[in-house]
């Protein structure tokens, strides 16, 4: 098993996640193999020179010294533990199984007699708003039921399980009635029921998504919106307030939806995603654009250059894309989640797999002032202070083969492209792809049973053109195919990977008069150092580079170096640059940028192909 | 008196302001009126409800109960007596002087024998970053110099004394090397060093200046941009980290380069300030970025609609670009000092003069959620949780006809054009004009000694062809008379009123594409419902009505409603929106919007007028 969310039997879904498919080469598996040789082997150490795990031994009395860190650090183990345990799945290596065992027993250690676990909070459930008490303990449950499912191991299970009981005993109607602050902990009880049957789980996770949105968090005295806290989930017409709690409530409450077959929250969510996307989201996926407070801005706020698009919040957005794909079998929410997962997610780590961007800016100036630990001035960072982001990436990066295909009566739905093989229900089929870098797919059926069956293949709206064993097919949706299929058998789908030089709705106001470059699922940025005086003339090109940014295509452009005046008073009757030289430059794949040091950098370019043009107005 | 800084003989001044100059009548005379009239009174009842007295009750032992508000309570009690001081010198009333005194005493109690006041603090100097001791300190100091300026009181000119000679003895070189996170005590050390004399305040001051940027701030742990500590001030190349920090120390060593001659730090401000026009400053006089740490962002980051422009940081770019005039006689800093104070200043109170804007954004969207205390989107009120904001309105409002007028050995400088009297040196000058609304400026010489002397009045740089007794002058700097003068002799400067349509800067990413209008030294604003899709189409106009919002000149523009695609992803080929209908709208000087309800509102709007025109592209 390569990943989470495995829903029920009885669960409502439409679709159904093959969790063994296999990432066999490419890009991504590149970046999984970093992931498990570099970045998950460097994390206990990160963990230990943290404080982390002292914390832990201090919990358990083994230790005695201050508790070091903010509130939160215990989650940052967890999040470790789940990418060990995927990691393990993907390459099952014993030194790292016995660290795992090892960290496992750390936490088993500082769990009290009965069931509750938290290092660093003394008075428990004093202040669920900022705690963050269920929040580790929901990342607790998604590490254990990581662990039971790729290494067999049930020790991290036993404890999320001594602790869920805990808090179902604690929470709910009639109970304590209050609410984390940081939503995660609905996913965690899901996924925990998921794993062990255990309804009063599903139930409590329920119980959390509906007590949201009834001034549980005002009765602390703090303002809901950015806890999630100021309309109930099922009334929300929007993601507002911080980003990450946002995303991580809504898939939580569409893993609910999905067990519980409630329709009317997963309507409710339906329209929130949308919203999300056609007013909220960035260019790459990424999800949240104010810095104070983390959070979602109004509708349009996307500025490119104060974008925060925090890495945890791509993440919890694939998790919540997903599940609404997995709910309602639409393909839209699985090109939102390619989006996120190539551009806004995978820009979070470097090509080595070892630093990481917590702030995904789509500008940077020359010259920007790194004034403090999360600034995407610094360029990527090895861990923070805040150390959310590093681990979040670790586990979802061993977990994405997680999201390649899903099933459902009908057949296979291929949904992410990737050189993989896909194994379930007595088919096995091998993709072969270059993709992202190549818009051919083919799909060899290696085994399959003598029946009939339908393999769809998702086709980007982006894809116009795509042609599917000789056909058009639209873009949009699933191209597919229905056989009775015999090993051998392959299907060849072309997606058209010209250069799209797109702009932004009128709205979005931040980016007005720019355009900026994507070839299939890809979003690319401009590094170079007059970055901040480019306007784009014309596309000349895309080449693959085998040597570069561990081989990438990059796009061929042609822009104007504009001269800026140096004026005393930036304002004016007239604000145009002079026009200065042409020049030919290469745009990279968003997410790799930064791995060349840092420096100015554009995913949107002012657009200078005007007729009166070159002032990029 | 009716205001702050009087130079000592001895300093370094080009221009020496005139502090007897007075407002009579037009805009500021009436934002005076309601600033005297209905918010100065209603500050002592603020400051109970707040806690602020209580708080010095408390701290004077002669009650008990809990400290409330943040640590720098006790600097609103200051800004309030020192805009009760300059009231007083505008209209003297016998019982705002009484309820100043009461006040006053309540200070006075609450000093310790040692000289140290402060009601919030436990444990002295324990964490001067945070801590505002020296801040609070500073505002003292200046209230006790305007209370015996405007009023002849000496009683809290004694608090101040006592606690400036505690300062003297704790700290400096060889004593406590430290410095307060937050600036004002220089301005208020060198402003009491003018009112009494005593060298070692303005030492001390000095050594709070040149101390900075040495790593003091970083001693405790706290990261240094924030609190202008990350450079020395003489090194320093812009302004950075927190916006009023940043703009209060550069107006205290202003202080103490006017007071010492220092002609490096002065050129060093001179450079900063530049800088700061140059890259950092909104078209409506705003200083701040960055809602995060209430920063300066990075050169060129100046979003419209996360505009922060703190009312109290336009307050210190005043106070700033004022010192600036005086020591070098530039009229550019007058410039600076007029846009600030018509528009990003005065947008922060409202027509009734009790409602205040902490944040002065350049546009709010449709339907933007207040998500916080400070958000715009509440429209202005009536006091904050952390109420720095709303006296220091009430001081600067109280204080602003120290701003109209200077004097050198040569003559007298007009520098702000208001309905005036002028009284200095044997010379009495009446100021008749209606502007902003006019550009027509008669100085009528009521009495003059029998000697030449020479009459400059500022021709601000946009006011190309503008004509002083019939003949062309240019714009920017002064157009000068010199004259035997006599009683009953005119003059007539008279300033083009031109609607102008400016455009910024490339650099300026935020409102590329865009056009802000302007007249006279007012930068205007559309406040419309369907301002969120208006594109610029053209000029109109401009009216004056009496009735509108206390009597404003409107600017009537056409613009194209512009009818946006919602559309389930906003980016793609073709982001423009349709054309839409045509509108005829009115602009409002952007220091009145949001005094007819709070809606959508833009200082930048797209520009239509392209031939191929209507996307505001």
């Amino acid at each position: 098993m390569t990943g989470p969310l495995v829903p029920t039997a009885g669960a409502s879904c439409r679709l159904r996640p093959v969790t063994t498919a296999r990432i066999e080469g490419g890009l991504l598996a590149e970046r999984r193999r970093v992931n498990g040789e570099a970045a998950i082997p460097s994390g206990p150490e990160r963990l230990r020179t943290a404080g982390n795990l002292q914390n832990l031994r201090i919990a358990a009395g083994e230790r005695s010294g201050e508790l070091r860190g903010p509130v939160f650090m215990d989650s940052d183990v967890y999040k470790w533990l789940e990418a060990a345990a995927w990691e393990y799945a993907r390459a099952p290596r014993p030194p790292l199984l016995a660290v795992q065992r090892a960290v496992t027993a750390m936490v088993a250690a500082a769990q009290r007699a009965d069931g509750y676990l938290n290092s660093m909070v003394r008075e428990r459930y004093r202040d669920l708003p900022w705690s963050h008490e269920h929040y580790c303990a929901g990342h607790l449950m998604q590490a254990a039921v990581a662990q039971s499912r790729a290494t067999g191991d049930q020790a991290l299970l036993e404890v999320a399980v001594r602790f869920a009981d805990h808090l179902v005993a604690t929470f709910g109607p009639g109970r304590t009635e209050d609410v984390d602050g940081h939503p995660v902990v609905e996913m965690g009880l899901v996924e925990l029921y998921r794993e062990t049957g255990r309804a009063d789980y599903l139930e409590l996770a329920r119980w959390f998504v509906e007590a949201r949105g009834h001034g549980l968090v005002e009765r602390h005295g703090h303002e809901p919106t950015y806890f999630s806290d100021r309309v109930p989930v099922r009334d929300q017409q929007t993601v507002e307030g911080h980003a990450v709690r946002a995303v991580y409530l809504a898939a939580g409450a569409a893993d609910v939806a999905l067990e519980t077959g409630d329709v009317g929250l997963l309507e409710a969510l339906r329209r929130q995603f949308a919203h999300m996307l056609a007013t909220k989201t960035y260019l790459t996926g990424g999800l949240g654009s104010r810095w104070e407070g983390e959070s979602f801005g109004d509708p349009y706020e996307l500025p490119p250059d104060r974008a925060y698009a925090e890495t945890c919040a791509a993440v919890g957005g694939i998790q919540w894309a997903w599940r609404m794909l997995l709910a309602t079998g639409d393909a839209a929410y699985a090109d939102a989640a390619e989006r996120m997962v190539l551009n806004g997610f995978l820009a979070g780590v470097s090509l080595a797999g070892t630093e990481y961007f917590y702030v995904n800016p789509l500008q940077l100036r020359a010259g920007a002032h790194p004034d403090e630990n999360r600034s995407p001035a610094h360029g990527r960072r090895g861990w923070f202070d805040c150390a959310c982001c590093p681990p979040n990436v670790m586990r979802t990066v061993a977990s994405l083969g997680a999201y390649l295909a899903t099933t459902d009566e009908d057949g296979i739905q291929l949904q992410m492209y990737a050189p993989s093989t896909v194994e379930t229900g007595g088919v096995r089929l091998a993709v072969e792809t270059e993709y992202p870098w190549d818009g051919v797919v083919r799909v060899r059926v290696l085994e399959s049973p003598e029946r009939e069956w339908t393999l769809s293949m998702r086709v980007p709206p982006w894809a116009q053109g795509a042609v599917l064993q000789g056909d058009g097919v639209e873009a949009g949706g699933y191209a597919q195919v229905r056989h009775a299929w015999r090993s051998g058998d392959v299907v060849e789908l072309r997606l058209p990977m010209t250069v799209r030089v797109t702009t932004a709705g009128e709205r979005i106001d931040a980016v007005r008069g720019c355009v900026a470059l994507e070839r299939g699922p890809l979003v690319y940025a401009v590094e170079h150092p007059a970055a901040d005086d480019l306007a784009f003339a014309g596309v000349t090109g895309a080449d693959f580079r085998p040597g570069l940014l561990g081989g990438v295509t990059v796009v061929g452009l042609s822009a104007w170096v504009r001269v800026p005046e140096e004026r005393p008073w930036p304002y004016g009757p007239d604000g145009s640059a002079r026009p200065g030289e042409r020049a030919e430059v290469e745009a990279v794949p968003y997410f790799a940028w930064a791995n060349r040091g840092i420096g100015p950098m554009r995913v949107w370019l002012p657009d200078g192909r005007r007729p009166d043009g070159v002032t990029g107005r």
